[in-house]
C-alpha cells in the first residue's frame, strides 16, 4: 500500500515532523481509518525518499500520542481507540516554561524530574522480592573489608584529614584502568578515570559538563528513570528513541537532532537486549559524523552468561566520542556508592572541574580499600564466584518459569545482567494486576510502569512485560515465588508467602 | 557635596541602574574628575530619596568596572586611573550566550565555571603552609575510627550491598538533629537533614533544586569560589553584594532582584567577619519579604574563640527561608567527604529527589561510624579538644605577627574559624609579591587572588590582604614562618625553611 503523502525538503520543519503532521491529519480526517495497517517504515521511507530513521521516529511519536499501535517490529496499525481529543494533537511532553530570572520553587524542580521512584523503607518487607538491581547481600566481601580497612587506616591521618584530588585517588584510578582493559577491552589512562558515587553521579557529572539548558538528549524508550531524571534536572529536552531486539535504533537516533545519546548496550535497561557488534559500530559512526557524544552505561556488564562478553562500545572508540560509566553497586554493593566514569581525554579537565563542583571528590578510605581489592586480584576472583552463583539462579528461574507457566511464557533479556523479562501475552493477566496479586502474597514482581524505568510511549504490549531481578534470591525462594505466580495465573488456591 | 543627579521613578530600569548610568557618564565626561570624592552612600540616598542599598550597589558596580575606588566604608573616590576604554562601559560579566539546542562543548563548561583552583599535588611540598581550610592531620580521631568501623561492620552485609535512603542513614540524621540544636541552636526534624559529601555537595544539591537557568543568585564579594562555581555551573547569574565589617550588606541585597542568597555569617569566607545579630535578623526579614531563600554556609563554625557563638541564622528562621549547610571537613577531616544540609520542611521532598539524582545517597559505612561517633558524645569531646588547640595556634600566630611585624600589621577575622586576615597596608609589600618570595623559602601564605575565593571587584586594598590558615601548623612552625615573613618584609637575610 502506498499512502498519498510527500515531504517538502525546502521546508524548515524536520522531515519526521512533516510525516507526523501529515499522518496525524489523515487519521483525524478518517483517510486512515482505525485498525488500518500502515506501510512498513522501510517502504514508506523509500516512497518518500527519506531515511528510514525519520519514519521510525514519526511512527514512534504518533504511537506515543495514541494514534498508532505497533504490534511487532514490522506491523503498525491506526489505533482502534483514538485519543479522546483527537482533533487536537497532544505533544509528547509539555513545553518547558521559559526560564525566569528568579530562583525557582521546589515544585518546579519536582514536576520537572517526576515521576521518580524514591526509596521506600517498606520495600524490604517482602519475603521474596524480584526487585531490580538487588544484589545478594551474603556475597558482599565482608571478610576482605574487615582485613583491608585496618590495613588502609595505618598512617591514613593525612589522607583522611585533607582534601584530595577531586577526580579520585590515583592508585584506584590506576587499578580500574588495568581492570577495565582485561574485563571490557577498554584502553584508557588513569587520568581519564573519574571516581564517582555510582552510575547516578556519573550521569550527573556528564550532565553538568555537556548538557546546556534545552539541549536535546537522546534516550532509549523505555530507559532507566535515574538517567531521564538527571538529564531533565539539568533542563535537557529528552528525545526518546525506539528500541528493537538489538537495542537502540541507530537510524532513528541519526534522524534526531540530539548530540548526546544515553545507551545501555550490554543489557538494555529495562528490556535486557544486547546491542550487536554491527550496531555498536553504527552508533560510533553516528557519533563521529554528528560530532556527538555517547554515554555508555555498563551498569551490570560484570554478569554475562551465554557467550564471551561483547567488548564495550568504548573499546572501539578511536574517535574518542564515548563516555563509559561503570559501577561497583552490582558487583560489590550499592551501599558503597562507588563507580567510575571513563572520559575521552578532551573531557578530562572539564570532568575533574565538574567533580570538584559536585562534591570535591570521593571519600578516601573506601577508595583506598577498593584500590587494594582490585590490585590484589581479589576483585576478579570475587566476580568469578558471584557470576557462577547468579548464573545458577538465572538458569533456575528460567527452568521454573518454563515448568510452571508452560510454553506460552516467553523469556527475554536473560543473556546477561541481574534481571530478565517475562512476556505474559498468552497467560491471560496484565502485568500490573499480577504484581498487585503477588504483592499481597509476599512476592515482589514488577510491571514495566512500576519499575525504575521511564516509558515515553504506551504500547499495548507494555502490559504484558514483567521484570524479574533474580540476583538477590536463593533458588529455593525462586521456586516458591514462581509456584505462587503459577497459582495466581491459573486461579488455584493462594496463600501468602512467608 | 551634592552632585547634580536625579532618578526617574517612572522609568522601567532599576534605580541603581540609573544611578550607575548617570555617574558613569559624569565621570566619562569629566564632570566628576579623577580623584574627586563622592558623597557617602547615605547622603546620596537621602538626596535621591532612594534606598541606601541601591546606592551601595551602584557604587560597587562602578568600582567593579574600574570607575570608582573605595578606600573605606565611607570614602569613595573617582579612580585616578580610569578604565582604558572608558567611553564604553564594560559589564561586570559578559552576558551568557543564548542556550543552543545541542549539547555543549566541554570548553563552554570550563569557561563558565572558571577560574576554579583545582587540586595541586605539589601544594603539599611546602614545609610550612598557611593554606586555607587545612586541618591538623594528627587530630583526626583515628583511634575511634579503628574501633567503630569493625563494630559497624558486624551484620552490615545488608546495608553495604543494598540501596538505602538517598537522603541518608536515619540514625545519623537523628544524631545531627540533636547535635545541631545544642551546638548552633537550630531546631529541625531528622527528615529535614540530608547527608551530603561536604558543603560543596550541599551547594550542588540546592542549586539543582532552586536555581533555574538565568536565575539571579546573590553572593558575597569576595566569596567562596566553590559556591560561585557551582551556581555558575547551573547557569545562575551571580549578583555580587558588597561586604563591610559585619558581612554582607543586607540593604544592597534588598535592592537586588535576587531571590536566593549565599552567605557565610559565622566567619565570612575569605575575609573572616562575623555577622552581628541585628543583621542576621535583617537578612531573615529580607528573605520573608522577598519570598527568597538564604543559604547559610556554616563551614567552620565549630571553632569560635572570643565569646559564646552567635546562634546560626537558621536558629531564628521561623518563616522557614534558610537552608543551613554544615560539614565535618573542618572538625574531623576533609578526606571523609561528609556534611549535611538542613532544609525547610517544604524543601525536604525536592531535596531528597535531588540527592537521588545527584548520586542516590552517601556511602553507608561512613554514615554508620559518624552516627555512633556523635551519638556516643565522642564528637563533642573531640570538638572541645581541638578547639583548645586551634585557639592556642591562633593566639600564637597573632602574638608572633605583633612581635615580628609591629603595630602596622592589622589582624582581622580571627574571632572564629581556622584562618585570619592580615592587612599589610603599612608594611610596604603587596600581598602577591610577599607570597612569591615566601613560597621560595618553603612558606605558603595567600594573597586574596591566589586563595579559593572569587573577587568580583578589584579594589586597591585587595593587594594588602594576606590570608593565613593556621589550624594545620604547630606553634613552632608558626614562629619560624612569621620570622621568615618579617625577614622578607624588612629585607634581611633570607634562607629557605626546611
Amino acid at each position: 500500500m502506498q499512502i498519498p503523502l510527500s515531504v517538502d525538503f525546502q521546508k524548515q520543519s524536520a522531515i519526521q515532523q512533516q510525516v507526523v503532521q501529515h499522518l496525524r491529519r489523515m487519521i483525524q480526517e478518517g483517510a486512515l481509518p482505525p485498525g488500518s495497517k500502515l506501510p512498513s517504515t522501510r517502504s514508506l521511507s523509500e516512497q518518500l525518499q527519506v531515511s528510514r530513521g525519520s519514519v521510525v521516529i514519526a511512527y514512534h511519536h504518533l504511537a506515543a500520542e495514541g494514534y498508532l499501535e505497533t504490534q511487532s517490529a514490522t506491523a503498525t496499525f491506526v489505533s482502534r481507540t483514538l485519543p479522546e481529543n483527537f482533533t487536537q494533537a497532544k505533544p509528547v511532553k509539555a513545553a518547558r516554561p521559559a526560564p525566569d530570572c528568579v530562583a525557582q520553587e521546589p515544585e518546579a524542580f519536582l514536576s520537572r524530574v517526576q515521576p521518580l521512584q524514591l526509596f521506600d523503607p517498606e520495600q524490604d518487607q517482602l519475603g521474596c522480592d524480584f526487585r531490580l538491581g538487588r544484589a545478594e547481600k551474603s556475597f558482599f566481601p565482608i571478610k576482605a573489608w574487615r582485613r583491608l580497612i585496618p590495613e588502609c587506616l595505618g598512617g591514613a591521618e593525612h589522607a583522611l584529614s585533607q582534601y584530595g584530588d577531586p577526580a579520585g585517588y590515583m592508585p584506584l584510578r590506576t587499578a580500574i584502568s588495568h581492570h577495565i582493559l582485561r574485563a571490557r577491552g577498554v584502553r584508557c589512562t588513569p587520568e581519564q578515570v573519574i571516581i564517582v558515587a555510582g552510575c547516578q553521579e556519573g550521569l550527573n557529572l556528564i550532565s553538568l559538563v555537556l548538557v546546556s539548558p534545552g539541549a536535546a538528549v537522546a534516550v532509549e524508550d523505555p530507559c532507566y528513570q535515574g538517567a531521564a531524571g538527571v538529564f531533565e534536572a539539568h533542563h535537557a529536552q529528552l528525545v526518546p528513541i525506539p528500541l528493537d531486539d538489538g537495542g537502540l535504533d541507530v537510524d532513528a537516533l541519526a534522524a534526531s537532532h540530539a548530540r548526546l545519546a544515553y545507551v545501555t548496550p550490554s543489557h538494555q535497561f529495562p528490556l535486557g537486549s544486547t546491542m550487536p557488534l554491527e550496531r555498536r559500530k553504527a552508533l560510533l559512526d553516528w557519533a563521529s559524523k554528528a560530532d556527538a557524544y555517547v554515554i555508555e552505561d555498563d551498569y551490570d556488564s560484570d554478569f554475562r552468561y551465554e557467550r564471551s562478553p561483547l567488548p564495550a562500545v568504548k573499546s572501539f572508540d578511536t574517535a574518542e566520542r564515548v563516555i563509559y560509566i561503570g559501577t561497583f553497586s552490582k558487583s560489590i554493593g550499592a551501599g558503597l556508592r562507588m563507580g567510575y566514569v571513563i572520559v575521552p581525554p578532551q573531557l578530562a579537565q572539564a570532568s575533574t572541574a565538574a567533580k570538584a563542583l559536585i562534591n570535591n571528590g570521593h571519600p578516601w578510605l573506601d577508595q583506598a580499600v577498593m584500590a587494594e581489592f582490585i590490585r590484589s586480584g581479589a576483585f576478579e576472583k570475587h566476580l568469578r564466584v558471584i557470576r557462577k552463583h547468579y548464573l545458577g539462579r538465572r538458569d533456575h528461574l528460567i527452568a521454573q518459569l518454563r515448568l510452571r507457566l508452560g510454553p506460552d511464557c516467553i523469556v527475554k533479556g536473560a543473556d546477561s545482567g541481574m534481571h530478565l523479562v517475562v512476556y505474559l501475552a498468552g497467560l491471560g493477566m496484565p502485568a500490573h494486576a499480577l504484581q498487585i496479586k503477588l504483592k499481597a502474597m509476599g512476592v515482589g514482581v514488577y510491571a514495566l510502569k512500576e519499575s525504575p524505568a521511564r516509558s515515553f510511549s504506551r504500547f499495548p504490549q507494555d502490559e504484558t512485560i514483567l521484570l524479574l531481578g533474580y540476583a538477590g534470591l536463593t533458588e529455593q525462594k525462586i521456586s516458591i515465588a514462581i509456584a505462587r505466580m503459577a497459582e495466581v495465573l491459573h486461579g488455584r488456591t493462594q496463600r501468602p508467602y512467608n
